[in-house]
């Protein structure tokens, strides 16, 4: 198939539709789905087939999709699930580009459906066909020279900017269906159903095309591959916000993890790297979606996180910078020059602090008067109006017109919440000009600090890691040699001996306490007086991760006599625990830091990964944790670590804590470099890395790594 | 005044109002209070009172407050501000009761307004008389038998079982609007205003006695005195759910906190400590108080957390058990008999999991017939509905009107949210016996574990603490004479010396380390012979916190040699700093476990408070920390360490963790205790406590006791 061929055009600007299954009874799938087409008013030619009615909602049908035309672009299929096969094989043999079959029964419903839906998807690739669905709800396109809609939603779409992509068909519907009240206007609908051939990056990679879609929403439930998806997301949230609801976010990852932190990288905090790196929003649910989503339509990106609140009554206002500050908005005072301008003419009673309280006695004019000022006031980045009925002997409607459509608002993100009674809503986004209203400050706020993030994400510009390429041969020579073990995935697997482990790391440039092997007491004692100072004695137990649990660690060893004595009980203590003793690590000694944990893995689905989080008994307690997908810039880096709830310890704001961190972001830098340039080591896990205030004193002092042989 | 005339009889069940202000002009404020309270069908007498005319809306008026009748049981003040006093003063002289104030223009504008509001209250306590406002909205109470409405609302308040108090008038009205949707019915409403004589106390008591009032709400802005406030809000919540919003949560608190973990205890998280320990639910939001209070009304107290989905489409579902295990509840599977059941007349295709998917094909019959199913389950605590435009061939309105009304429903709450079209929800909610509805998921689920919390709450039953007393006279016996200094609060305040410190706390059987004061190096030197093993030594330095800073603590010392020298050593590292050392603490080394932190201090507003959290570096970068009011039950205190963040390390549920639980409850009594006893005793912070696995083992090995001096 070329691009060409793969794009969206016929799915979403077709000349003509065969609507295959279209029935005369309204109530049912197939009458729905014509009606809504016919009320659509699309622009193209329009071919109902139903086998027992001559004319369909007024519109000539044939009795059989053989009786079609030819070079019919699109054919929306309502068959039974055994017609579907035989039907779009006539498609494909009339020279359909794009089938949508809205008929549910395959992969959806277990392995048999899977199998029939594979066998669609072979007809029309025998054809050349693009397939939406099946198990879909079809299709929107609001551009008046198409106006599309294969959907059977109960309202009609309103005609606006905001693109949506749904793997559930009823929620993109139910979604289509509560946007009256904000007034949201949609460019186009895409229920991508089972997605056997047309998915979620097809989707994206037509938004990146289409100027009439300036905010693009998706509901998720599954997620493929990383990539892909990253390939054409990362573009499209470069030219307009991205915003997804991905479901089934709680579920405990089924992943049988190798080592407790593997397990902290969990899909879902893998997700959230990979719309964080794409610069993508994520909102909590749908109905935030639809809020983030008004507020883009309608309002320009802010320059800065400064809101201003301009209100009619305290309460309401209070709740509202509350909300700001959950946020992470400032509200900053007002300039004396705007204050004075204010001043001229709201009652003296008036409040122009910020939340600026003009008292219920205001009306529509200082509303109107206000925002201007407020709005023109260089030292504020935003406004959020709210309004409380009453202004007695006005109403919130006229609030909302005399604020509609203000110059200033181009500039300024205005919105607005208004608390009121439930018929005010759907009249009043109507209103030309209005900004997006809601019914309660914190969702208008929830929305203001959604463009502010977007806004900010735009603003970045990412700072590179400059790490060298570690040494490829030198590193190899130093994983095992290919294994003729045969077995599952574990024994496929090798843990680095720690000598080896620490050559490696070295061979990266990640830091690593001076160290010796040791395979007997005698040399251990050797060992620890050719290293000097105070050392750590670590057994060496092949295939053991947690040897401290049976007595294979000693720490602060003075001298060769009392590391032999140590290594002599050691040995005893791991025979008893019934476990192999392959010899000793003898470490110098680190002082003490703040302990950190650093890992990387290869997800199938997400690629490398690197997961940075406190270390020591918090570590699985407080789930400290940020991920991040490989490659990684050195300011994503910094801002994985600025995002633990660590960081204050990190950074020094907390009494006598403090790394120094230029160091730590080599470290992680040439961490992430070994993950990425050689993919033999599937794992890595150093834990504890003891961080210093010094520059390049942070240790790797404990390392996990897992290599797959070289074949 | 006597206990019964503070009652709120005259206010919320006058049989004659005065409404003095009452205008000819709807729109108007005393045009609209004087309509809302006519057209609510109030049962007694009505007065209106306007100097020119004649008839106000039909009903005659008197020009002067003088020309009243007497024994009027309530008056509406909506005069001029300068008006109020004398007019108030004709109410007295008239034996009104309950005087309203609605006209603003009082306390809330500042120091001048706050003394005319103090002149209100002089002429109301002269006269006998209670006074709601100044600056407030009115009451509302929907009882048949009243009818009273002395706001100005725009829409007609919704009869129902919720009482609201709210200190925002705007915020209350809005409130009552808003109720629409929900079709959230009150009993009563107080908008309180400036709360210069009837307070939140005050509904909260009148609704301990009101049967109509099964669920209270309350919008909070400010707070008076956390007794008078627990008093009668912790036996109303054992008999029905308060719930509470409370605006300025976010506002940093300007407590000048005297040491950095004292600064934890924040007037929100003693707030919440108060909320928790009566039982009362805190909503974040004024919309999440209306989407509980809707349930609380509608429903029966579930038996459990354990929650059943009963849907026609798996994404809202997803979403929906999304989001009930960020709330804590559990998704159960049904039970074979109610599996089989379900089989007998759902679609092959659906789903019998939980969710239940019934696939899109199943409309009101199918739903209705489930629901009773899966509410009957014993294996199931409450029922989720979730619904989806289309059921083609039906309406969402035919769903609910087959699910409302169920007999199951009176024993097992059914909430339902239903994705559709705005339209919908005002005419479904006023269904007959319809569960309450909401717009998503999310909010429904909000709900139900808000069902779910308050149920549990219910059920608890607290054990106490057994600590005995502390030996009063012993203690005062160690705390300083009394100070002839004069001065601010800081010198007001002494720091106890370290060994009055460890005596004090053993004194209350808090366990310390072995310990000996050591005026010089030489002394020091022998107490650690005299302890015997390894010993800290601490410089004694009056008057400073963070001594460690200045090099004033010293581990693991061996023998008197190693600590004379460590605290010759100490000696000139604290003069170097400038600082005046007093001598030496030498203390047996307690061997490292779990640091914690806890301190008490008495705050003027919550009384004693008691802060638990995680100590280290940690304490104030992670802010884990837990806060409760004193008096504390044993089993408020092992609440509040399982709502540490660190609680797994705590409970051992984290590799090589774990510290003993009963011993470390002993040792909070025992804090607990001595700062209910001694409140002298004015701050305590033990920093760190180090706890071990082992019983009786936990040591409190660094504290800082204040006392204010014995006048």
């Amino acid at each position: 198939m070329t691009e060409a061929s793969r794009s969206l055009a016929t799915l979403l600007q077709p000349r003509s539709i065969a609507v295959i299954g279209a029935s005369t009874r309204l109530e049912s799938l197939g009458g729905k789905t014509f009606a809504n087409l016919l009320a659509a008013g699309f622009t193209g030619h329009i071919h109902p087939v139903n086998p027992k009615a001559e004319v369909v909602q007024g519109v000539p049908a044939v009795a059989d999709p053989r009786d079609l035309p030819d070079g019919i672009e699109q054919a929306v299929l309502i068959v039974p699930p055994e017609a579907v096969e035989p039907v779009l094989e006539v498609c494909g043999e009339k020279g359909v580009a794009t089938a949508v079959i809205i008929t549910a029964g395959f992969s959806e419903t277990g392995e048999e459906g899977a199998e029939r839906e594979r066998r669609l998807l072979d007809v029309a690739e025998r054809h050349g066909m693009r397939l939406l669905g099946p198990n879909c709800m079809g299709a929107v396109n609001t551009d008046p020279e198409v106006n599309l809609d294969t959907t059977f939603s109960p309202v009609p779409v309103i005609r606006g900017g905001v693109g949506l992509v749904s793997q559930s068909g009823a929620l993109g519907v139910a979604i289509l269906s509560q946007a009256e009240g904000l007034n949201l206007g949609f460019s186009s609908f895409i229920s991508v159903g089972n997605m056997a051939d047309i998915g979620i990056e097809d989707a994206l990679g037509y938004w990146l095309e289409d100027e009439r879609t300036r905010v693009v929403t998706m509901y998720l439930e599954s997620f493929g591959d990383a990539d892909a998806f990253a390939r054409v997301a990362e573009p499209l949230a470069r030219t307009r916000p991205v915003i997804v609801v991905k479901a089934g976010g709680t579920e405990a990852g089924a992943r049988a993890a190798s080592s407790h932190t593997g397990a902290l990288a969990t899909d879902e905090r893998a997700f959230d790297a990979l719309l964080r790196q794409c610069g993508i929003l994520r909102a909590p649910t749908v109905q935030d979606m639809c809020f983030w989503a008004a507020a883009f339509e309608r309002c320009p990106l802010p320059a800065g996180k400064r809101v201003a609140i301009v209100t009619n009554a305290g309460g309401p206002a209070i709740m509202a910078a509350d909300a700001c500050s959950r946020h992470g908005l400032e509200l900053p005072g007002l300039s004396p020059a705007t204050r004075q301008e204010l001043a001229a003419f709201l009652p003296p009673a008036a409040a122009l602090g910020n939340p600026v309280d003009m008292i219920s006695s205001s009306g529509p004019e200082e509303y109107r008067r206000t925002v201007e000022i407020v709005a023109g006031d260089p030292e504020i980045d935003a406004v959020l109006v709210v309004n409380v009925t009453p202004p007695l002997g006005s109403t919130p409607e006229k609030v909302i017109e005399a604020i509609a459509g203000l110059e200033v608002a181009r500039r300024t993100p205005v919105v607005a919440a208004v608390l009121t009674g439930d018929d005010f809503y759907p009249a009043a986004a109507r209103i030309a000009g209005a900004p997006p209203i809601y019914r309660f400050p914190e969702p208008a706020v929830g929305a203001l600090a959604a463009l502010a993030r977007y806004a900010e994400r735009r603003r970045l510009e990412d700072v590179a890691f400059d790490t060298p390429a570690p040494d490829r041969e030198a590193i190899l020579a130093r994983l095992p040699e290919p294994s003729a073990s045969a077995g599952g995935l574990q024994s496929d697997l090798h843990l680095l001996d720690p000598a080896a482990a620490a050559e490696v790391l070295a061979a990266a440039s990640i830091p690593v306490p001076e160290q010796s092997l040791a395979p007997t007491p005698e040399e251990a004692g050797a060992a620890a007086a050719r290293i000097g100072g105070p050392v750590a004695l670590k057994a060496v137990v092949p295939g053991l991760l947690h040897k401290a649990d049976i007595g294979g660690v000693a720490l602060s060893l003075q001298g060769s006599d009392e590391t032999a004595a140590a290594a002599r009980r050691m040995n005893e203590a791991v025979a008893a625990a019934g476990e192999d003793l392959a010899g000793f690590v003898v470490q110098e000694m680190v002082p003490g830091g703040i302990e950190l944990i650093m890992s990387t893995r290869r997800d199938e689905q997400f690629g490398p990964l690197l997961l940075l989080g406190l270390g020591g008994f918090f570590t699985e307690a407080l789930a400290d944790v940020a991920v991040g997908r490989l490659p990684l810039s050195r300011s994503e880096a910094g801002r994985m670590l600025s995002s633990l709830a660590a960081w204050p310890v990190l950074a020094g704001t907390v009494r006598g804590a403090g790394v120094h961190l230029e160091s730590l972001l080599d470290l992680i830098g040439a961490l992430a470099r070994l993950a990425e340039d050689i993919p033999e080591l599937v794992e890595i896990e150093l834990n504890p890395v003891l961080c210093s205030r010094e520059p390049d004193r942070h240790r790797a002092v404990d390392a996990v790594l897992r290599v797959r042989p070289r074949p």
